[in-house]
């Protein structure tokens, strides 16, 4: 997925992942990512009349919500030109990337401010921007491949100009009515976490000048303020200091996402061949599995509290579908990079579970809300959160990975 | 509750809830709420070192954040008055409600413009203010009442200043962002409806002035916007003329609260004497019983859509305990009202259901959080949304209208 990646054989043995298993495994990303998710969004999302992607979709894939999440926007034209660039040259996706592209261009950015927007109507009317930044992030990222997949100059500028919007509103937000007064100040993992990732993209698809020194900082942030060895835990807000913030926001653990953030490190471990940054992507993983896990029911649990007590937010025991998409990743990585029995198992375990309950027999794609026991909450595809990115990304990245092996 | 309330004897037919079932009724509500309710709130929450409450307690009623909501501080404080203007003057409750009383004048209201707080430290440092002013009603409804019990001015100037203050930041906000565009302009019941019950309130308290007029405007208002006679349905979010919109935010019901509005509406027709208005509560209360009573597994429902499409909210099948609060107070007074057999079958149902289901045996209380199936989703007895209000105020309501017929 990027131009530095290292080559490494697997460490596996044969008696932890078979020859016979990783081609099933191999099988059922691939086969799931080109015959399965990809149709279904590329036959339900696309919006020939107005421009961009709509992934408000029912179970059978009819819109059900024809506004326009400017995230999904920027994530399904990344993830075709992904699939251009590192899959097959096959036309319908870059088509379909540029397709987005011009969404992006023509609707999502407020030319008042230069922020995008969060939330259009089908038309790319504007409906609400965030206090945030994420669809900077998300757009530049699409912007990166599409300037790898056509060369075209004017796709790297916008990518590295969205890229540096991404930054500076994060670090200093104009504009915007903050949501807290100053009493007490938290910093999140989100912005850190999101920026490693980011920047691993863009050094990929346009080799984006700062890139290590953007990561080598936010990991720097991660380890200094969010790790906690004492407490084996990687907290997701913390004081500003990094203290330990002993109300729910501080106590409120988000498994799934710091697994997300632990493959984002372990994969610039892998790239720099750096055993420090595999070491901590590893440790974080470790810990919260253990604390996100569900020893009942199985699956990664949505939210936990540090010291297990009741967490504020309702859906903290249901079973969503990415925060699984990124634990099948992150096993699977952490048993490429360490040949760790333990990891095997793992992947093992959260593969199945994930592959036993969301799948939609009927229709295909995944569910995405499942309620703790494994059944299905909604019948939803897509929403303003869920459209084509976790599952494609964990089915294209596993696949990849799976396939270093071969000469 | 009221100056005005006019006592109606009950038109129940002995074999629908006779004298037996009524009193078993009367004593399930009223020791529940003497004896369960309100010590479990007044040993656990009340702060007697900074002041006002503390609502985020844990099932055994230890406090696990000292943050304290200004809601919760609101709607305690009138509890307390309630219950010493029309229970009894217990010298503890009026005290209690001066101790809130105290602490929203000391540390609820930002100096810099007059509005209210939502969230504060334990100390009352501010935390976070909303673009919205419900930590106003509640506080207006909290004054009232110690103005009726402690016949203090400056009381009745507080709530008749807080109300005004409520009205007018709902009808012309000042100094906040707004979350939208005006792409696409909605209105919510929350506000009218909120001010019919808030103008009832100090109407009973203090005698304000304008509270039929309140009052009529915002039943107007739900009847003209709100009210869907050919589609049997009350809409909480609709475009701004009040036309039906077709995405996931004007589709959402919220069943539970659409049943509290009804109470409220039935309630001012059997104070006035309006058969216009009981017909109108009632209406809503049988559109949105069928469409938010889980037929699998008992309980109202959170969230259903309109035309039966899959939510986007994640706890929408979830079970709190205030929407079954609101539908035991709303099918108690519409057979009260009518005399329906139907009403006092459908209280029956709702209040089995929730005596099933939420008390905590052990601990006393009620749980706020269950899955669709009527399982503990979370131990928590309070948080920021779950205080001493909706469960308390059922029991106290319930108990109130059994007891009307006595002589």
């Amino acid at each position: 997925m990027t131009h530095h990646r290292v080559k490494r054989a697997w460490k596996y043995k044969a008696e932890i992942m078979d020859e016979l298993r990783r081609n099933q495994l191999i099988a059922t990303y691939r086969d799931g990512l080109l015959n399965d998710t990809l149709p279904f969004w590329i036959t339900h999302s696309v919006d020939r009349q107005h421009g961009g992607f709509m992934t408000s979709l029912n179970r059978d894939g009819t819109v059900i919500d024809t506004d326009k999440s400017v995230w999904q926007q920027g994530r399904f034209t990344w993830l075709l030109g992904e699939l251009y660039n590192n899959v097959e040259q096959r036309d319908e996706w870059l088509e379909l990337a540029k397709h987005g592209a011009e969404f992006l261009d023509q609707h999502c950015f407020d030319p008042s401010d230069g922020r995008m927007w969060f939330h259009l109507a089908r038309d790319g009317s504007p409906i609400r921007k965030r206090r945030y930044a994420f669809s900077e992030s998300f757009a530049a990222i699409a912007y990166g491949e599409l300037a790898k997949a056509t060369g075209e100059d004017r796709y790297a500028e916008r990518a590295q100009q969205t890229f540096q919007r991404f930054i500076d509103h994060n670090l200093n937000p104009q504009g915007t009515q903050s949501k807290y007064t100053a009493t007490r100040p938290t910093r999140d993992m989100g912005f850190p976490m999101i920026t490693i990732v980011t920047a691993q993209q863009l050094r990929g698809s346009i080799e984006l000048a700062n890139a290590d020194e953007w990561i080598d900082r936010s990991i720097d942030d991660i380890r200094q303020h969010h790790i906690k060895p004492d407490i084996q835990c990687v907290m997701e807000t913390v004081q500003a200091d990094g203290g330990l913030l002993d109300h729910f926001d501080g106590r409120t653990l988000n498994p799934g996402h710091a697994i997300e953030c632990a493959w984002f490190i372990m994969q610039e471990g892998k790239i720099r061949g750096d055993q420090g940054l595999i070491q901590t992507g590893c440790q974080m993983l470790d810990w919260m599995w253990q604390r996100g896990w569900d020893q009942e029911h199985g699956g990664l649990l949505y939210f936990v509290d540090v010291n297990g007590l009741p967490v504020q937010e309702y859906w903290h025991d249901m079973k969503f579908w990415w925060p699984q998409c990124e634990a099948i990743i992150a096993t699977l990585l952490a048993f490429q990079l360490t040949g760790d029995p333990k990891y095997a198992d793992w992947h093992r375990q959260i593969h199945e579970w994930a592959h036993d309950h969301f799948p939609d027999p009927q229709h295909g794609e995944w569910f995405g809300y499942l309620h703790r026991d494994g059944s299905v909450s909604s019948q939803l595809k897509g929403n303003r959160w869920k459209g084509p990115f976790h599952m494609p990304r964990m089915q294209m990245t596993c696949w990849q990975m799976l396939s270093e092996q071969s000469p």
